[in-house]
């Protein structure tokens, strides 16, 4: 998917929402127990419910891998579940030398058919270009992260920029703003105003909004772009809104809520 | 695995040799190419052939990964061909928010039995303490990598120290040399020289002797602590000695050579 044809179905819908299917079988509703794949049924319940109102979908690949081999069967019968047009992610935050990570991008561009993947760029350079050698698909590359442990190593300072400043800086001159973004927390706000005028372009998937305390409000002040430029995630908020028999009706309202108040943002 | 008992069968057999099972489908012997699960044959073979020559395995998971879920019963089923006493590494180089880390580390040390798994710290401490809750389980963290790409973030300088250096140091005091191993590339003995004297008590995992060009002799010298405190780590060497009917022996011969100049270093 181009940044164009993305920008465009964010238009269309009035959502830059990303739901994140965070699957915890611990977490599921009862009344789903006895399916012969509880998290699959999860899963195309929650995509069922809000595919009308999210301009992507992002499982985070722990919790399949956590189920063994038949967890990435899960996955990519989940992926067939998801309607064209919407922008999958696989948040892998995977990074290794040159000829893994060649490994890492068949993988899931071509093994499993997503968008992007999330990209950890601790190891540098030849650890992210792979990424970027197919046409039409990401490297959503992490910049500032949502979690507490983010200030050891990405607040250092390097002189006059941080490590992730200084990270962030580089990565953006390995690709393009068309098969590149950052990953960048909703919890900091004053940094996300200053990456997104140091990197106008960029889309930015941005989590933190929801279970972790960040505002949408907040996040689209300071880092929307002329072309939206933003993914906003949001996981255990929409798929755990309710544990009962009604967990996919209160999944859409949130995700409604959500996309109510994305449109009165876009205008 | 304790750090001990590690330290006992790296005496016991004379050899500190980390067998790195980064197996290509694109790159096995074509004598292989009809068995039922080639990789799996492969591995087994490798196995088989080096056992008695190394103290530990490392799958690297990107190259079981992109053969689709089929790719991680190649890996379990590789797992059980381990002999028992063999310090296994799942080369997972994850990293990722608190839950998700939990949900990565019972991955490596629930769902298959690895011993240790890579982790990436740029994520910060809550990305990496998961890994350290199990009882003779290791988290192995990337400090500084054997690729050209550790130049571009681990070599900024945050002043006194470098962002590895920086890592290493914070990384040290989220867990104990019982618990957490660190990667240093043997493409960097200087540094890591200076890394075995501020980190005295740490095993270190050192990929980049074979392939990368880092020596054997030099990693000794410059790396090993009275416990030995070495993983050195080959995979294409040894893997693609021959890609001919005779790789196994191939292997054997290579790992010999290796394991020979092992024995040599430890006296």
């Amino acid at each position: 998917m181009t940044k164009t044809e993305l920008h465009d179905r964010i238009q269309a819908k009035k959502s830059f929402l990303c739901v994140g299917l965070d699957t915890d079988p611990a977490k599921l509703p009862a009344i789903l127990q006895n399916e012969k794949d509880p998290v699959l049924s999860f899963n195309r319940a929650i995509i069922e419910a809000t595919h009308d109102l999210a301009v992507s979908y992002k499982p985070n690949l722990a919790f399949y891998e956590a189920l063994g081999p038949k967890g990435w069967e899960t996955l990519q019968a989940t992926l067939e579940t998801i309607p064209e047009g919407l922008f999958t992610i696989a948040d892998a935050k995977r990074g290794d030398i040159g000829n893994t990570a060649d490994a890492y991008a068949r993988t899931f561009f071509h093994t499993y058919a997503f968008d992007s993947v999330t990209v950890n760029p601790y190891m540098g350079r030849d650890s992210v270009t792979p990424f970027l050698q197919y046409p039409g698909k990401w490297a959503i590359v992490l910049g500032l992260t949502s979690n507490p442990g983010a200030a050891d190593i990405q607040y250092l300072s390097t002189g006059a920029e941080k490590v992730y400043e200084a990270t962030m800086r580089q990565v953006a001159g390995w690709g393009t703003a068309e098969n590149t973004m950052f990953v960048v927390g909703a919890t900091r706000p004053e940094e996300l105003k200053r990456i997104r005028e140091q990197f106008p372009e960029h889309f930015l998937l941005v989590p933190g909004v929801g279970a972790q305390g960040g505002s949408l409000e907040e996040v689209y002040r300071n880092g929307a772009n002329s072309q939206t430029g933003l993914l906003v995630n949001a996981s255990r908020s929409i798929l755990y809104a309710s544990s009962g028999a009604d967990f996919a009706e209160a999944a859409r309202a949130e995700a409604l809520r959500m996309q109510g108040e994305m449109a009165e943002l876009l205008g």
